[in-house]
């Protein structure tokens, strides 16, 4: 068998790469291979639109099911997106017993245990490297190349609109609004980007994460999610008074007992660190293995080529097995079936880190003391303190580094402070990170 | 087929590590694969020292001849690097049908066509993750993972040994010798020093960088390679004020009309950039590729434990397809075997870059405009000069950051330059890369 044919769902910006990636750089793939990845079909409910790629005469079509029921291809590729048609595609694609690679991220971090099993049951491949770290070969090294290890720690930027509106507004010192009003005219960010600066779309990337490095499930609605715009342009200065940085971070630990911490927040990281200099819309994930240390993969978590890239790359790992043996057989599935149980999960409450807290509060003596004094009933106890400015509309802002605190205990301080009549808004708090290098 | 039988020869560092895992990891390694990979013989010259590992009795043995001629044994492991008794037991092991895993850079860089040749008539497999890198999943990622890219540039920190002395240099405004000695005392640097600190490392695994990522064979000893002692602390806060920092590059890049540029040197780039944060031991390779765009790995580049890491993830990479089929029909043999050819290298004397340059002078008028009058008459034009202190003993310092100069044309100027009889001692120069990100 010398040519392994491709239907592809979904010729939006990331398919339009993938066709363009199969139908120049065929002779390079064959040389590689040893076979080549014909692209036979493509399927969009739009067949007019004009896109960047030329495809040979009569490839376009407009019925996803054509594609599903040709018994000739072999992969299927799904890039529609979403998690209802998206599913039914994947789904009915795996019962005619073809392999096939997504990037839907919210698909199998919200439908994975059923879409796998559907795959493991037929021994069908499913690939799906594109969905978290877009071109980064992040899932293949954690379940390949570290397969010698067991993760502990994963400290990821996995959302790369996040990324970029924070490194922006810590720049030019300019508010969340402004930035994303600017990052949606330049298309970093989606007319809706509640999936994006919500958090959710990190959470959903973390799940995945979770399942392969940790061997654990986890659903993304069970992983607390504080998204970015609480942050003020002032948390930035006086994040880098403090020697620090603010990041979109998704992070996971594995305790030595089995229990799993995950969550998604803006977290305040070293400003020396390598994590913190990644900037832009860069993606990266640090994790740390028991037998590699600290790793961290940097590369671009989206666009048309980079998730492009990681599509094509499941693809051609898909065709060597086909041809070689071994198709179905192996990762992820086998791995899945075996090792994976439900992560018992320690709720944030008991968690425990330092925090950068920041109150606006009425100019008045004696405000701080007060402050104070509810942060010290409840066990928090206090680091350092800035209070910079005099004349900040809205009150004079003051901020506090606690020591490690129980999230639970600080929580209800921040109840108790908030209840003050000198505190004039609801006080903010980022978590503070220094596992980080 | 459900256990898999390897035989390990030397067992120093790297050499525990693996054994290490392979003993206490045995069960996880069997859930993942479905199968056991249990280390059958160890052979060591010195079976009397003590290691921190414990092996079943009867596994470690004096003789490696009787490790390669057992039948049962299906991939050999070899640890004790070198270019002779190494290359005789590796090829012995491909003679007898055994599938090799090596970190041997030194070997594999210097001998690879003839070991690679041995394997792909045999169809026998290599993993040599390794050699390069330490535990960061590079090769597997540039093969596999990346497969979809053209790669067109390589910025490389890959001697863990000459980043922690230039990081320590920067640092503490110590010289070289002074923190080589300390290196040496805390063993991050060998007692022969002369392969790390002089780029020979750096040069064996660029080649092997090459051949993976550009298809290409290019003798180590055909890089320009040069080390870093060169460099003086006044060098290191020198790069401060223009906003670099100093670091040891292996640097490649492939031209549009596929002609390759390589070299090994101590590098000035940009002190914001992600690659500049890469500090200390860990090792970075920066790759930029037509559709993944830049991407960065970081990691322990040594080590017993993060290069066992990646020694393991080789044999269950075989493993896997010994037991699935595939086994020596793939990458990187079918690649190397169909698409690799000799690199036509561009001299480094018709590259072009930017330089830092520093010479020490006598303190008298004119001395500046002499040398600047050198450097025109070759056609080498100034960005910005700086001539700080007034009175270090051997003359004062002058600092010069040029345009981008041909490499001739440089040299022939600093000729024209160290022959002025107001000049002190021999100049020196950094070549300057903004491309990193």
């Amino acid at each position: 068998m010398n040519e392994i044919k491709v239907g592809l769902i979904g010729l939006g910006t990331v398919g339009t790469g993938v066709a363009r990636i199969l139908l120049e750089q065929s002779e390079k793939i064959y040389n590689r291979l040893g076979a080549r990845i014909a692209l036979k079909k493509v399927a969009d409910i739009d067949v007019k639109r004009k896109r960047d790629v030329r495809l040979p005469k009569g490839v376009l079509i407009q019925d996803a099911q054509e594609l599903l029921n040709d018994p000739e291809i072999g992969i299927v590729v799904e890039l529609i997106g979403g998690t209802t048609t998206a599913k039914k595609y994947i789904l009915r694609a795996l019962k005619n017993g073809k392999h096939v690679v997504t990037a839907n991220k919210a698909l199998l971090s919200t439908c994975g245990e059923e879409i796998f099993n559907e795959a493991i049951k037929r021994s069908i491949e499913i690939g799906f490297e594109a969905s978290v770290g877009g071109g980064i070969p992040l899932l293949k090294s954690i379940k390949e190349g570290l397969a010698a290890n067991r993760f502990s720690d994963i400290y990821a930027i996995i959302n790369g609109t996040s990324n970029y509106i924070l490194t922006r507004m810590g720049e030019e010192k300019r508010s969340f609004s402004d930035v994303l009003s600017e990052a949606q005219a330049k298309g970093y960010a989606e007319a809706d980007p509640t999936l994006d600066v919500g958090g959710i779309d990190s959470a959903h990337k973390l799940s995945i994460l979770l399942l392969l490095s940790f061997g654990v499930i986890l659903k993304p609605s069970d992983i607390p999610t504080d998204g970015i715009k609480t942050i003020l342009p002032l948390d930035m200065e006086f994040a880098k008074d403090f020697g620090y940085k603010i990041k979109p971070l998704a992070i996971a630990r594995q305790r030595k007992d089995g229990r799993v911490e995950a969550k998604v927040h803006p977290t305040m990281i070293p400003a020396g660190t390598m994590l913190a200099s990644v900037d832009g819309v860069y993606n990266a994930v640090h994790l740390i293995g028991d037998a590699v240390g600290s790793m961290i993969f940097i590369g671009r978590g989206a666009g048309m080529m980079p998730t492009a890239s990681a599509v094509v790359s499941d693809l051609v790992d898909i065709a060597k097995r086909i041809m070689y043996g071994g198709a179905g057989r192996t990762t992820p599935y086998s791995f899945i079936k075996k090792a994976v149980k439900k992560a018992d999960l320690v709720s944030i409450n008991e968690q425990e880190c330092r925090y950068y807290l920041r109150f606006f509060v009425v100019d008045r003596p004696g405000v701080l003391a007060r402050i104070a004094s509810c942060l010290g009933r409840f066990g928090v106890s206090i680091e350092s303190v800035i209070q910079k400015w005099r004349n900040t509309r809205g009150g004079v802002p003051i901020v506090i580094v606690t020591h490690k605190a129980l999230e639970r205990s600080l929580m209800k301080a921040l109840k108790a402070i908030d209840s003050l009549d000198v505190v004039l808004s609801k006080s903010a708090f980022i978590r503070i990170e220094d596992g980080v290098v």
